[in-house]
């Protein structure tokens, strides 16, 4: 007999009702009575548990009556309909064979457990409620978003994760080497020697795929990066992470409207995506963890986001009447708190805030006629503050030029990010999502260690 | 009017003939005459050109003429039926505007360049036809295997790329810090103080994800991976990067038997999904490249992979009668010239060879009751050798800790690797597949650099 999962049992009930059946799982809970017990079994496949009745014609029935939670155990038996309200069926147990016994010591035991405390067993959670769901949405997000691009023609762009360059200057970097540490090789004046390093000269994590994005989106057109990325600031916050994957697509042809409109659909996609192939799990969060949840991403999906410019935001920030914490100037960035105000108590829905100054943005967005502002877009989202950042590039080659000298950029080093602009330069856009703020923007989980299988923070490492 | 892509108009033609159209895209070559002119157009969302004709009538008609090779231009006019057997339609310009000029100096003329030369320019090479296949065949292929995993149920685990540990001892790792390398931190005994790095200790980039996997696998009982690992092997040769893309699936209550099994479906569907979705790239590599190569790929979907233990390998390269370069001896690795023997002289089609003696397969694949081989497989395919390596895991904790200590493994950096063995461990079984080496088996290419986009090798980190 074939194994089944406790997903198709639950999806195609009507093909194994009142049919013998084989399954697979770990055991959540045993309530053993002397004749008879009732195990909740889960496999892995989906957020709702399998019951298991059993009985004194298991032939190991004493065994099985004193197994604990976290044990690995194979069931045959009928699935019949259930006598209980809780679950639409049950299944017979007529053999049980033990996989694997867990241990008295298992960590995961019934009661609530925080969530600082699982981290420490980052190995173990995803067994818990809470984190199988996180992590089953955290792959249906992953793989709508591939879908959402795919099938709009974007092709997938691996862009190095070893880098000899500083894509924006947008942050600290971890530095990538061979050297021995004890003994650092030095040239004739004394300075650390990277041409005996691997690849001949410093290199780093990167920080963002962006740049090498553009080179790829002037050949194909629609491209995008779904990968890794890394900050090495040092900012121990529930919202920072070293180690985090970020999707950028990139578009030739295309101007800040384009760009606009792709972020609008895509987050609107994801959104759908996911509530309509992870319910159980939606509901789960929205009961147990952010009340309010499934309601705003509905919103998000119905509102057609809202349009502003920088300037119009710092206008409506002036005459709000709010007290905040840092000033509204323009000039400033827009502090979370800004941002909030504008998109939960002014709009009720995500906003694009177009056009910043120049002095607050990278040097490759593209310059605005004002000869002051860029063209940029922040994407804003209640509940969160900005979640998408993008801006049309600067094509014109004199422009780039001039701003990578104010900015201190050597021009040698982006030799062929210049060439771009050399040979068939277009309008081009595009911005980056950082997949794990998408997360907790999808599941209400406050602190980024919680959506990350295997966290990198200061000081942390582990597994 | 909506500007449309080049492929559309290939497959649905019905829809724009005769109709007035909108295109963008790069200039691959221009025919001018005195009166009219050609222009070989192409958007990057196909492999195909569109031929784009002009005359007199275009009020920059004589801007037109003199436009060189790589420029962008967007072109309005009708798509007719062309008159010439190369095409099945043109596109009659009614205007044209040329949105970025290309410099003289551009480096892909219409002559044929060397591989080498392109590397140099890789961030121009996605331009030309054979790295337009290249990149959308990778995009296609990385986009096949999330579709096959996803559609199975299998979750998709985002392991750390940063890592405190060594996976396999598979291979030298690249370091990754903070400290400062003019002054590094010592502590009393002179030694490197890794307490003050970002991570407060030693950190190094991943070799694999399988053993974080394990731990997931055994929460959702089917995972894979998709993402970046790096080897710091000083490997200059056609076949070895320092940064490339690995899927690594793992399976709970799973034997080496549905690993097998579950190689075998997923190396056929990638290539069917391939060859169905990128059939003019395909060709074009068989063709071109490569010239066996559709009928290679077309046997491996066809045909049942053969099965043979290491030990009747020997068997058969010792009865070869063949002259090979490394002898054959129980014990000692396959060499490629083995492998290849076995899977294109013998069975003529792919095999897994399996249970290979414990010495030469890493510690935590399972033992068999031998005693002296251990529940391996590798996957060896006609013109590559081999190209999947998976294995049962060692789910007995004794038998793990035994191989460990014999391996010279210090467990307690491992503790939580083997707690998956003490609390409801379970057969289970993965492997891992080389994404760019999939790559070159799918394109005919022989040099990895060809197919990754910004390739890390010994001495080059450029771009």
């Amino acid at each position: 007999m074939e194994k089944t999962t406790i997903k198709e049992l639950y999806i195609r009930k009507e093909n194994y009702l009142n049919k013998k059946i084989k399954v697979n799982g770990w055991v959540r809970t045993v309530r053993a009575s002397k004749n008879f017990g009732f195990i909740e079994l889960n496999d892995g496949t989906y957020f709702a548990n399998l019951q298991v009745v059993y009985d004194e014609n298991l032939a190991n029935f004493k065994e099985v009556s004193k197994l604990v939670t976290g044990s690995a155990i194979r069931v045959t038996g009928e699935l019949v309909e259930s006598p209980g309200a809780k679950q639409p069926f049950e299944l017979k147990a007529e053999s049980l064979e033990i996989e694997g016994h867990s241990a008295p010591d298992y960590p995961l035991q019934k009661k609530r457990h925080t969530f600082e405390f699982l981290r420490t067993i980052a190995h173990l959670r995803p067994r818990t409620n809470t984190f199988s769901a996180v992590f089953r949405v955290r792959s249906t997000a992953a793989y709508a978003i591939h879908k959402f691009f795919q099938e709009r023609g974007f092709v997938y762009v691996h862009t190095p994760i070893i880098t000899g360059s500083d894509a924006e200057g947008a942050g600290e970097m971890f530095r990538v080497t061979t050297l021995g540490f004890d003994k650092m090789p030095r040239d004739d004046r004394g300075n650390v020697d990277f041409t005996r390093d691997f690849f001949g000269k410093e290199t780093n994590l990167t920080v963002s795929g962006q740049l090498e994005a553009e080179a790829y989106a002037l050949a194909f057109g629609n491209v995008y990066t779904f990968g890794p990325t890394f900050r090495a600031e040092n900012s121990n916050t529930p919202r920072h992470a070293a180690e985090f994957w970020m999707i950028e697509p990139e578009m030739a042809f295309a101007d800040l409207q384009d760009d606009m409109d792709l972020a609008e659909d895509m987050l609107k996609y994801i959104i759908s995506y996911v509530l309509k192939n992870a319910p159980l799990e939606m509901q789960f969060f929205n009961s147990f963890i952010d009340k309010g949840l499934l309601e705003r991403l509905e919103n998000v999906v119905n509102a057609d986001f809202g349009h502003i410019t920088y300037t119009e935001a710092i206008e409506i920030l002036k005459n709000s009447g709010e007290q905040f914490e840092y000033p509204v100037e323009w000039g400033h960035d827009l502090q979370t708190e800004h941002e909030r105000y504008i998109t939960e108590k002014h709009f009720k829905k995500p906003v694009f805030v177009t056009d910043y100054p120049k002095e607050i943005k990278a040097f490759y967005m593209r310059m605005n006629d004002d000869g002051k502002t860029v063209a940029a877009m922040d994407l804003l989202a209640p509940g969160v503050g900005e979640i998408i950042g993008g801006s049309q590039r600067e094509e014109r080659l004199e422009h780039l030029g001039k701003r990578m000298d104010e900015q201190g950029l050597n021009k040698e080093e982006y030799w062929w990010y210049l060439d771009l602009r050399k040979y068939g330069g277009t309008r081009h856009a595009g911005f980056g999502l950082g997949f794990e703020r998408l997360i907790m923007y999808l599941t209400g989980m406050t602190n980024i260690r919680d959506v990350i299988c295997f966290p990198r923070t200061p000081k942390n490492a582990e597994f």
